[in-house]
């Protein structure tokens, strides 16, 4: 069997083969692993062969070739170059810490930037009240940013915060901007915590439009609930982050007694 | 326009409509929003109409009706009962920390369990051997296990530790208990700190029969590199999660100066 587990190819990839051992292997996915080593030899930002040479080179329907693109462009390890389909680069790492995003992006070399779709105030809702440490009714702003980095759009961030907070957030605030740094500077806010929740979501139509991506392609999503060093509720934010130009990393230790 | 945002049906989901607002709704997509709705009526473990009856519901093909479900069980919305589609509970919350997978779903009042794949060991590889602590070519084991939640299986784990470090691994250890309790209680080995990076990717053909999922299911993969209380390198571990029933906690804090 000479068709390697797809992530064996990958640094930090398992040892043993990815083969059903029980079963047969799809058609489609011994051509994905033969592209993916074809990946491999050539490198970031190269041009791959047409969907039609490949079929050819591995006697194939252009459909079987079709689906093993679809999923290493899902996947990250392609990406679509005007009508070309090229090498994509590594997944962006981003810390999961208290940093912001546009620090997150800065450490890696590139050049963070945020576009502002809206920025609204709007009644707060019952359950999103002690969120951001209101009472029902009172004004909070929802703020939509795209997030780019070096001009890429990666992702969609939702920041509530109550009025009260940020009363001159409209005008004085500079949407491309850390929203922490402003905090911060301007207001004297500091953040104490935060808890946050990662999950994987597909993208909804609008979102894709918005981040320029397949529909339904899988997102990281990370909600995020902050509070001041006082203890108090500060902000809700929702990030979507593009599935195959991210991964989150963390450090973990210190707590030896709570092992299971 | 009556088509709400679906992630709106959904605790801690944004306020904001999620339609598009340039250019046009997918059919298939408004479906969904329907479905989404009936789900939230119908609530946890309750079956949903069939196929056909949802087509001639809302007027629509059944292969319109069919994308809109697959969409919904990818997400973990629904999930595949017998013959029928049932609604799904919410997604378990695993805490990302060093407890182990079994003490994070005890917390959750479920049952965690294991099922071994494989034990082999193997002389490890040149990439490997800074991971684990050894030089190349020198023995590792490699021990590959489902995890399952109240004996559904939800991911599939495979650990890499120096024969060295854990020589009677095979026959002493307990494949169904925890690793960590494992090397703790018979090895005198604490953990002290660990690097992990969490992403998601589509789960391989191999994969999605081991776990009993769709292929290419987007799943939560997180690698973990862990050190004893001395700082030397423990063990690598890669984990991957259904998607559709996980997500991950953390708390952030102390961390103030970093803010960018």
């Amino acid at each position: 069997m000479d068709i390697p587990n797809l992530r064996d190819l990958a640094p930090g990839a398992p040892i043993r083969s990815g083969i059903p051992e029980h079963g047969r292997i799809p058609k489609y996915y011994a051509v994905k692993a033969k592209i993916s080593r074809l990946i491999e030899e050539l490198g970031d930002g190269q041009p791959l062969p047409t969907e039609r040479d490949l079929a050819v080179r591995f006697e194939v329907a252009r459909e079987t070739v079709r689906q093993a693109l679809r999923e290493l462009i899902l996947e990250g390890r392609l990406r679509r170059q005007g009508r070309g389909t090229v090498v994509a680069g590594p997944k962006l790492e981003q810390p999961l810490s208290l940093a912001s995003y546009t620090e997150g992006v800065r450490r890696q070399g590139r050049t963070p930037g945020r576009t502002l779709i809206s920025l609204d105030r709007f009644p707060c809702s019952a359950a999103l009240a002690p969120e951001v440490g209101v009472e029902e009714g009172e004004p909070v702003w929802h703020m939509e940013r795209v997030l780019l980095a070096d001009e890429e759009r990666v992702g969609l961030e939702s920041t509530y915060v109550s009025v009260a907070r940020a009363p001159r957030l409209e005008g004085e605030f500079e949407p491309d901007s850390s929203f922490y740094a402003y905090l911060r500077e301007h207001l004297g806010i500091s953040f104490g915590d935060a808890d946050e929740r990662i999950e994987t979501v597909l993208a909804t139509p609008r979102e894709a439009l918005l981040i320029g991506t397949p529909p339904a392609l899988p997102m990281l999503l990370i909600h995020r609930l902050s509070r001041d060093t006082a203890g108090r509720p500060l902000e809700r934010v929702r990030t979507l982050y593009r599935g195959d130009r991210f991964s989150f990393t963390t450090r973990l230790g210190g707590y030896g007694d709570e092992l299971g």
